[in-house]
């Protein structure tokens, strides 16, 4: 067994820009010196798409099943009959049933271990919908999948939606929750849960040995002092007490018009937005074409870019890969980081005689 | 009478940086070329802030009542006792007492037509409260005064929020709502009226021939075809279908993140947001230091700087005016076109002509 990462990469809608952006970072020769890409996919749409855009040539390594991928080489992954109809910026149900076979069957191979991260391109939410698919995205598929699979540690079953950039990472609440449910859903216990999902995710999968968190506020001007509402006192405060006094280093509520718009987001290691548009709109204002979705909370390592079908544009050669580009790239680092995070606490003798070494060093003073 | 503006500015929360950028705006000489400014507050606290700060000074021309302003000028009128305590950076009643004295008189001035509009410096929205002022903010206090006084017209009395730099005018269909209530607040009748007022108050105050304006969705993915909330579908589109059936360019709904993340929302003249936070946030994250507030749909003009008290750098001298020089200019510019609109609407005749010309156009055709 070799080092090289395989990520699994799956095509999304097949009808909108998925196969744009896949093919123009992977255009790269040195992207196959970085890591395996696997796609699951069509090699004859993905032609289709290249010639009708006269996208740079990428050689495609047509395999059976993942477990035959080539190192060095960009493999694929039929998951769908030759007779799929494409029909470029068109939600149709082929395009959602392609997208959702291309799902399932990257999702079976992360379980089996034969590739190591998964890199979603977007999909059509609604024609996605099937009996096997009743999500509003991703993120919950995927917390269902590896959650109901997970049996022994329920704590990993969670997953929590965060939003990334070199500099900055938002991180959610409520996701996908329409907006007259939001204030009822986020609760105490919810936020806490959040920070703690959060705080180890910072830690683990990104490398920050004691992540600062700053913490947005359900209300306009945060409430002003219950003027505006009353969740800040009754709810978001006492549960960053609670994450504090678990040695959390959680701040706020901030309001965040005033965050965001004063820089002050920029003192934080992680924010935690109470919903999508709060959290999402902010992030993409500043760094769309950058902008990373890392699915944190699972035993898997999921990213995706942070744009959507792109219905508007497809075939038109406009769409930018710099946000698949950063996928790929962000789905690598937090897997080696976690790997290592992983191989330093499973040393519990080296912890203990660090302890020793404090104690010691305390008494000394 | 002569055709200089006089600009009535409120003092705000006399214990937040409300001086501070008021005396830096007015440092400018060119400033009383311009307008003439007349303070409401305390010209004993303008000179603690003034040498606390050393910043530059200020001749300031001591009225007791707006009448008596001077062109040329930078007048000031004493609302508060000299024994107002200041506490810099401290929530205090005194403070609230002051910036809602102010706050009063400026109003009142208004009304007499001593001053032609009004700016305001921050207020602390928690201490300003008492008997005569139990509002969440300024907006809906000049909606009360301005909505009460002026039983004639009631089209005329409802406040809309208007954030604005000279690239990009932000409006809410709600502003101070807790979130919790934000949902069911927003009906189909008030986005259609704020529609209105937004496409009046472009076309009047901005002098926008055919404003266009964009609409954000109320739930994440603009309700993603129903799968994360119908409000799209139930209310938000039947108001924009009624809307453009009165000649509104109104188009949406846009889900918010994407809308400001791609730059969609250069390609209007106005935006349409749902609640405080969904359209202030990407508003400040993108102009903070020139942002304007704007109450549009009253019969006064009113502008303020888009920050806040600034409690924690007050006396640091680290406040920019900007923002506030921005809010004085804006509400001249406004004070004129609302002007020249009128001039230019109450020559009938003139208009009549025209048409005709149009009809005769029509037939030659």
């Amino acid at each position: 067994m070799n080092n090289i990462i395989r990520v699994g990469i799956t095509h999304g809608d097949t009808n909108g820009i998925g196969y744009e952006v896949i093919l123009k970072a992977l255009a790269d020769e040195r992207m196959v010196e970085l890591c395996t890409p696997v796609i699951y996919g069509s090699a004859k749409v993905a032609s289709f798409y290249r010639k009708a855009m006269e996208l740079e040539p990428v050689q495609l390594n047509r395999i059976n099943d993942a477990s035959e991928a080539r190192d060095g080489a960009c493999n694929i992954v039929n998951v769908v009959g030759e007779d799929l109809k494409i029909e470029p910026g068109q939600p149709t149900e082929a395009a959602g049933a392609a997208a959702l076979a291309a799902l399932e069957a990257a999702v079976a191979d992360l379980r089996k271990g034969n590739i190591d991260v998964l890199v979603t391109a977007p999909i059509n939410k609604h024609t996605i919908q099937s009996s096997s698919f009743h999500f509003p995205g991703h993120t919950e598929y995927l917390e269902a999948s590896f959650g109901r699979q997970d049996g022994e540690n329920t704590d990993e079953a969670k997953a929590l939606m965060v939003m990334c950039t070199d500099y900055m990472r938002v991180a959610l609440v409520t996701a996908h929750t329409p907006l007259a449910c939001v204030a009822q859903t986020v609760t105490k216990e919810l936020i806490l849960e959040r920070l703690e999902q959060f705080n180890q995710s910072l830690k683990r999968d990104f490398g920050i040995y004691s992540p600062r968190i700053g913490v947005l506020s359900i209300n306009p001007h945060a409430g002003e002092e219950g003027l505006l509402g009353n969740e800040e006192k009754e709810i978001v405060v006492p549960a960053l007490e609670d994450a504090r006094a678990k040695g959390i280093l959680a701040f706020g509520p901030y309001a965040s018009d005033g965050f965001f718009g004063s820089g002050s987001y920029k003192a934080f290691d992680g924010i935690l937005a109470m919903y999508h548009d709060q959290g999402l709109t902010p992030f993409k204002t500043l760094a769309m074409d950058s902008g990373v979705n890392f699915t944190a909370g699972l035993p898997v390592v999921r990213t995706s870019p942070d744009h959507g079908t792109g219905y508007d544009i497809v075939g038109k050669n406009e769409a930018s890969p710099d946000s698949m580009r950063a996928a790929i790239f962000m789905a690598i680092d937090i897997f080696r980081r976690r790997t290592d995070y992983d191989h330093a606490c499973s040393h519990p003798l080296r912890r203990q005689s660090t302890e020793k070494e404090k104690r010691d060093d305390s008494r000394a003073e």
